[in-house]
């Protein structure tokens, strides 16, 4: 592999961590994913798990010299049961591939990302991945229903249960959702996929109302607006505004749905709390709308250093913490923006710069981790910790919890040779 | 405390297994509860946490002399945010009480149990409770944000997160949900209620269609519903017939759900798949409805002595394992039948017989078991393995998960104190 292909795998999406590594090797089977985790434990080899290496907080490429452990060549679907929208396939399946196939049975995955076209289901599962539908379907740990996972000293453990209720022992699986290839490398994965509603309407305009149907509420600001306006040439359907709602609904019944949401936006224009809207129901307009909000994080990068954060804030302060921190960093920032699943409380808070700097980068978060520990918030909502975020867990976990994770780690991993650096720093 | 009162503690809901415990402790705060547990991993006093004592796989009752920690005492409801949903209460906190308190902001439990009368919210959690809501709002580890749980050394560990994604790190309070008290004391509860919809439609009739309106699906048999009727004086709205459906709709509109509901069953109708059904909307006829599926499980208590198994397996076998095990044990038994939550392909078998015997138990279990795992099933879907199924545990897990367990608990209660016997049989 040549240093342009091995760039692919040791710098992460957003350009912020840059390993090493002269290492990467791509297992086919869960066999073949043992012998390499039994060899590199003995030998005492550290070793980056990686999928789709979309990963924003790098927990995805290696910091040094890792060996890189990729899922790329781990895509083969095992298995539909149409009956129940059970899914197992291999942990390197990519999203998008993964829905389309669903697709012709007329279910979903119950999870949508901006990032879909590339990402890998078992780096979602192993960073316990949010996005745009959580709001109606839920976070991962209600909808995986299973895992093949291997150990770091190459034992396999099969938790690969595809029953959508099995209340026999410790729900094993929970422990790697969400542990960054920490605590083991994911190789299968069962996953319930709902049933895909029929109707799909989307405005771009708030919650309540619209109940059971509702399933993702984004807002977008006006420098965000700008940033894809600006980078990308996409612009507002409703011209300027201060904030932008983005409001999907999905039902089964098209005629229930649009009359639904027509009351919803005649009863929010009443109140004068909605200025303007547009309404998509046709494919192309709702495609067009829905790329304002996922081609975001594409256009930031063409907006200088982006310093990103993902946040969970108590929803009467979702906006102000970025009046906030604009206020806090002056005119030292060219842009600082926001947007995020307003239904989830998770905002992405952006500040971009000319360049990166470590004086820049101490000033910002110096401020905004006081404010989201006063708020009791998290400072990470849905990327995960990482490599980036690493150094903060100790300050933003409590001792007691900070101690568990520590022994849970040394009862799977105890030469810690997966994922170092990683979630814990060891 | 009296024999009477310990009775109380000692023997489980449907008087399968009877402790003989002299002690019942019923802490008020969660720093009670981190002495006692300490002070009893001291003196190697092994401790059997107990909520409702609802669960009827034997998890909440002593095997021998167990000191019986119960929840009782500890009720208090902390704190509910309207805006998100987020109820924050102690784990003694009585199932319904909470549904009552929080309907008044217009939400409500994602869970509902025939026990939601006595059963307690941390003993739910503890055992991964599934019930009647499972379909529409997902599993607890969906519902479940955070938990704080008092360790076997006494040692407090707090996970009470609040907020719906929080990505920093192990999501370490999914250990707790469903390993049945044998990991931990649940002290706290943080969970999210989904809003209350506005409009309740029952049928007495099956999925699809529905879509996202669809709350709930449960089947009923002929000797199920006998059984009701027999010892409760319980009958159903339509006269006689083979299997009974029970389904819901929960929705924001009442004309819509009734528009989509009658689309449907008039369809089914078309069919001759169902021969004939009933329609509630107003609450008296409703809660009638509704009862004779809740009440079926103090029905059978009234039926001699009564095998109950909670399994899952694959739709298409649904019914056919009733009428196999039906077959098996011929005019051994009173009564065969079957219930259950249809939408998760879970269903509740139940043998009557006059008396217990251990030959028929074994009769039952061997043909049984056996046919679950052939079926690639579940022998519990939702009541856990407590101490009836703790012998059979070794050989439905495979090896790799079953020595994970036992890591597991030997990392959380090294002096293996708590709720001793039971999953794990150490």
């Amino acid at each position: 592999m040549d240093e342009t292909d091995l760039n692919r795998y040791n710098i992460d999406w957003y350009n912020q961590v840059r390993g090493k590594s002269k290492i990467v090797i791509k297992p086919k089977t869960t066999e073949e994913v043992s012998k390499i985790l039994s060899f590199c434990n003995e030998q005492m080899l550290a070793v980056c798990p990686q999928g789709g290496n979309t990963c924003v907080s790098g927990a995805s490429v290696p910091v040094f010299d890792e060996i890189i452990l990729s899922s790329d060549l781990m895509n083969k679907i095992i298995s539909l049961d149409e009956n129940s929208g059970v899914l197992v396939c291999q942990a390197g399946c990519i999203l998008e591939n993964l829905n389309n196939y669903v697709a012709d049975k007329h279910l979903l995955l119950p999870l949508d990302l901006g990032s879909k076209g590339s990402c890998h289901i078992g780096g979602n599962i192993s960073t316990n991945a949010g996005g745009l539908r959580l709001l109606r379907y839920g976070s991962l740990h209600g909808n995986v229903l299973g895992l093949e996972v291997v150990k770091a000293s190459g034992e396999i453990l099969d938790c690969l249960s595809t029953l959508k209720k099995d209340n026999t022992g410790y729900h094993l699986h929970h422990l790697f959702i969400g542990s960054e290839g920490t605590l083991g490398f994911l190789t299968k994965v069962a996953i319930q996929c709902p049933p895909q509603s029929k109707a799909v309407c989307l405005a771009f305009l708030a919650k309540n109302e619209l109940g059971e149907i509702l399933s993702a509420v984004e807002v977008i600001d006006t420098p965000s607006m700008d940033t894809v306006n600006e980078h990308l040439k996409l612009s507002s359907p409703i011209g300027k505004h201060e904030y932008y709602l983005l409001l999907e609904t999905k039902g089964s019944d098209e005629g229930h749905d649009q009359q639904k949401l027509n009351k919803f936006l005649e009863s929010v224009l009443n109140t004068n709390l909605i200025s303007d809207g547009a309404i998509a129901s046709e494919p192309a307009k709702y495609h067009a709308m829905w790329a304002l909000r996922e081609r975001l994080p594409e256009a930031f990068l063409h907006d200088g250093y982006v310093f990103n954060y993902d946040l969970t804030v108590p929803l009467e302060y979702y906006y102000k913490l970025v009046a906030d921190v604009r206020e806090h960093v002056g005119s030292r920032a060219h842009r600082v923006f926001g947007f995020g699943h307003l239904g989830d409380g998770n905002i992405h808070l952006q500040v971009s710069v000319k360049e990166f700097s470590k004086q820049m980068k101490q000033h910002i978060e110096t401020f905004l981790f006081k404010k989201i520990k006063e708020l009791n918030g998290s400072i990470s909502a849905e990327h995960g910790v990482g490599f980036l975020k690493a150094p903060h867990l100790s300050s933003i976990k409590n001792e007691s919890s900070f101690k568990l994770m520590k022994s849970l780690k040394a009862l799977m991993d105890p030469n810690a040779i997966l994922n170092p650096y990683k979630v814990l720093e060891n």
